[in-house]
């Protein structure tokens, strides 16, 4: 059966003539263990929410996943869309993509992801069965992970807290291959993986991963740990092939013919390209359908389970009935009060009332709680104990952070979010990327957005990753000016199913300057936050805490009988999607000066290549924020200078 | 003496009312047997190349470092300065900035930075040493580190890699606090980190961090280490503060007045704020110059040195003679011989010729060697034994690689390059970052730069990576057209040395569009590669490997008389540098369209907020590139298309 997967896999990659045959090939064994005897699986709904998650960390192997798919019969990858393996359209994409098959739990193939969003995977599992119970709840996580997955330091971030929060239910098959792209893992690859993960605290075990019995003993003994397990497979890289088996040549491009042959030959495979004959095909088909009776059985309990529409609508990403009301309520409160605190505050405050209402928001922060203002009142942390709590102490561990953040969108049940500052943005990009291509619902409060946290200095002062971020396709980057405005934004995150958002919030406090709470007027990305008392003369775009500056200014202006209106424009990117008579009507004809304590960069869309901005330059600098404002010419007079300069 | 450390870090934490008085507080002992009796330096230079490097990687931590540079005497550290900690100018920042005093190695503060960058350092001693002579070289790496610096995943990158090398001079000394921001490490960090050490191939050893003589023992048997050394150092977070000791209370804020005083009566301290007693201060001076024969010594044998003359060359970051003749030479064969090769085969054929001639440069990758084209025939890979190599293999560690090279440009007598994936300058944004706040030279070989990758798919192809790079302020990002370009950019590169650049590189082969060798055009950012040969109706302006693609166009245009110039502009930061007339000499007064193989973010700069772009919506997609770029409309004919309706 094992040969089934290693045929397709040097079959496509030749046909396709790129690709990568070497790890499906040595992980056929291992994998052909898995999922014809432990996976928790049922060809038949892939979606199954009680399924076992198999997350193939080693993205580039993505032929071991497809040969899966299609041996187990699932529909959607039959053997037409195997030969179009790395085709336009085909669902067999060069590294599994979230989407393109229902199987496919997650898009890997930058290295590191996988193994940390499926420790997500797992912690979602773990607060899902606290919720709901085992009836419903009872599954496992398993990741197949290349040398590469296990270097990088994504990685280990994952790993430690997996350890800490004592996952057991997660399991690692680490393809022990001692090669990578450079060689023998040897030129770069000398550490004890396992006795790290031992002093993790994972449970670990080596196995010869051609040896079947060997695999199915470790993997029993794994179903019993307490701790998550890492069993160290030694494979063969490119098994089968006489020349480049066990080296790197057969990692990252196809066996060429002659190899190709040979290696069927090795493996006593006759059969003509993309053949699979059925004796092989009905015994894989059989072991995808293992699990349909225990599926029926847990349907059958679900039936019957009295949080059924509550377990449905959480699974299904449907937000519960009356959160809206007690929000809408705390919004009038909002414009009545106009509180002048930070948005981080605002945020927090936000949260106070949608955390109560929505059960599955799971908050943390990168060992930030008090400065990002996450936690709310009454909101026990989740430990290795007791997953009931709805926030987690992710530590200093960014990266690892939003990969698990990630792990618990695709799981589903949960909606996540949680804090750094935003200049370390930067250390969990790779995954926010990838939670904007697979367009899933991961939320970022970072807070201390610009030079207005003051003494810190510019290594945690963000003047380039407004812009770094507003480039992310598909990503919603949010930059409120007061309270109103941060809870209007989270109320569009919180209800974005296909993407996920950043709330850029200030540490410093900003005026209230809103007392309309009725509309979201967020929601179309920008909007005239101060009308000019006459026709416009200028137009001033601002966002997040400089709005508030550039209103001072426009009441300068005004009372020297200079008419300016005031743009608040809290999201670019919803705002990109109105219909351009709407951007017309709210960014007028006038001059336009834009307003902002961060880089230029990508304001020229807004404010034309000849519009003035105002803004930083470069860097920041340590001192107190009141004096860093002056000092980078970030004032009510130089923006009202700016709106002279641009209309005269 | 420690005590000294103790009360300046209160007194200025507490005049400036913001910073982090506990780590000073609890490393006090540590820091000063460390820079008393162990730390070879000289106050009196402390830019001495044979120096020990100490890096203070938990930075915010700085008044540590300031107090032991006023304490030892160091010219531009005096009382007044610490006076102003975290003011305007001070060179007291809130974290430490490299630049603001010689003594400060590099800047810290982004949790994880300083210790993989100390890899980096050590890595370049090494190096120096085996170039020059132990006679020259020879000198340890310390670190100060914090529970947030072994969290972060890149220091597991740099620390693997370290015992790889067995960097044997590298100490860390882990302020072991047991406190984070959040709280007590444990409700997020439980790991054995020694035995996770010891794993990677570390030699480890626990000490009471208050106790001088098993600090000094322990500093002696490190040493003495075969391997990398790390000493956990038990400590108690602002020690001696009566209340806050002990508890994150003292970590990010100042103490106040009461608890301030208390702490000082504990000490048994009786004198006024930043007053410190004569004798205290003169051991603390004298200390400082113990070292004062030895780099005599040094300098003699420097003096005396048949190498004199490269060590200060190199150590100046001053290229070497004549490899501008033979780059000249190269460069005008190309321009002969119009070599149609992907620009990343194009950047190896560079390297060619400038590995050999500058000895001080060092290349690398993560692990995609053969992709990335960084290394030279001939040059060998530095290993545990041998340092002698100028190749590094970094393994699948882009964050580690990257603050590695920031220390080994950071130490000096090393240019290091190495290469990766354009898309996964994400893994390494944050040290890339802290290269362009340092100014320093690091250089980036990012290749496989768009679509134009093919079948690895949207993981792998980068469509916002190039405006997130440009985003950074002093960071020159470099997409050349051909090879001529390529050559051309790796010239500016070479030469700046106060900024890192990324080349970045494409995978797909490029026609020759230049034949002009003598000046290097690229140096000006952008320039007409192609005139129009009548009054331009238009201007295309593109990068890279869509250039040729804007110069088909304009052929089929101008076959139509439509006369129209196609401008290159590899470097965008370059171009933005020169001054308006060149800038509108170049762009011209016509329509302009703007081509790339990437998101619009920041064209609009260029061609206006309507001019028409030809480039990329959002993410790619898994196919052959030359069916990517029709699927995506990038071709000579929407290019044509655009041309037309822009002057329409």
């Amino acid at each position: 059966m094992a040969d089934a997967i290693r045929v397709l896999a040097i079959d496509a990659v030749e046909k396709a003539k790129s690709g990568h045959p070497g790890m499906p090939m040595g992980m056929a064994d291992v994998a052909t263990v898995l999922w014809t005897r432990f996976l928790k699986m049922d060809a038949d709904d892939p979606r199954w929410a009680d399924r076992d998650r198999f997350i193939l960390s080693a993205g580039h192997g993505s032929m071991l996943m497809y040969a899966l798919l299609h041996l187990t019969g699932q529909a959607g990858m039959g053997i037409e869309e195997i030969k179009r393996f790395r085709q336009l359209h085909s669902p067999a994409a060069g590294h599994p993509e979230y989407g393109e098959h229902p199987g496919i739990e997650m898009t890997t193939g930058p290295l590191g992801q996988g193994i940390s969003t499926a420790v997500g995977f797992a912690m979602a599992e773990r607060m899902m069965a606290a919720r709901f119970g085992k009836s419903l709840v009872d599954h496992r996580t398993w990741v197949i992970a290349s040398d590469g997955d296990l270097q990088e330091g994504i990685s280990h971030e994952a790993s430690s807290l997996a350890a800490h929060l004592k996952l057991n239910k997660l399991c690692v098959l680490w393809d022990d291959n001692h090669i990578s792209i450079d060689g023998d893992t040897a030129v770069s690859f000398t550490e004890d993986v396992l006795a790290r993960y031992r002093a993790y605290g994972w449970a670990t075990r080596r196995i010869n991963g051609h040896d079947h019995e060997e695999i199915a003993s470790a993997l029993s003994w794994a179903q019993k740990s307490r701790k998550p397990v890492i069993i160290a497979c030694r494979t063969i890289i490119g098994f089968s092939a006489p020349k480049k088996a066990g080296t790197a040549a057969s990692h990252g491009a196809a066996l060429g013919p002659d190899e190709a042959s040979a290696a069927k030959s090795a493996l006593g495979w006759n059969h003509a390209p993309f053949e699979i004959p059925e004796g092989i095909k009905g015994e894989w088909e059989a072991a995808g359908r293992r699990d349909a009776g225990t599926r029926r059985s847990w349907l059958k309990r679900l039936a019957k389970h009295p949080q059924r529409d509550e377990f449905e609508r959480a699974v299904a990403g449907r937000l519960p009935e009356g959160w809206q009301e007690s929000f809408a309520a705390y919004k009038a409160k909002v414009a009545e009060d106009k509180p002048k605190i930070a948005s981080r505050i605002a945020s927090q405050r936000a949260l106070e009332v949608l955390v109560p209402a929505i059960p599955e928001m799971v908050g943390g922060s990168a060992d930030l709680t008090g400065s990002n203002n996450t936690n709310v009142k009454g909101i026990p942390s989740i430990n290795p104990d007791n997953f009931a709590g709805r926030y987690v102490h992710y530590g200093i561990r960014e990266h690892g952070m939003a990969a698990a953040m990630n792990g618990m969108a695709l799981h589903g049940g949960v909606i996540p979010y949680s804090g750094t500052f935003l200049v370390f943005a930067d250390y969990l990009r790779p995954s926010l990327r990838l939670a904007a291509l697979m367009g899933i619902r991961a939320i970022h409060v970072l807070t201390h957005d610009s030079i207005g946290l003051g003494e810190d200095g510019p290594t945690h002062q963000p003047v380039e990753t407004l812009a770094s971020l507003r480039a992310i396709p598909n990503l919603c980057t949010f930059r409120p000016a007061d309270t109103l405005e941060t809870a209007e934004c989270w109320e569009i995150a919180v209800r974005r199913q296909d993407g996920p958002s950043v709330l850029a919030l200030s540490r410093q406090n900003l005026p209230a300057l809103r007392d309309d709470a009725g509309e979201n007027r967020s929601a179309r990305g920008g909007y005239v936050i101060r009308e000019a008392s006459a026709e416009r003369k200028a137009t001033i775009i601002a966002t997040g805490s400089e709005v508030h500056i550039a209103v001072a200014a426009a009441e300068t202006l005004e009372a020297e009988g200079i008419p300016v209106a005031v743009v608040s424009m809290p999201c670019w990117e919803l705002f990109a999607l109105q219909d351009v008579q709407h951007q017309q009507a709210v960014l007028g004809t006038a001059p336009r000066v834009g307003v902002e304590a961060a880089l230029r960069f990508g304001w020229d869309r807004w404010i034309g290549a000849d519009g003035i901005f105002i803004g930083m330059q470069g860097f920041g600098a340590s001192a107190p924020a009141e004096q860093l404002y002056p000092h980078f010419g970030i004032t009510a007079d130089a923006i009202a200078a700016a709106v002279r300069k641009s209309i005269s």
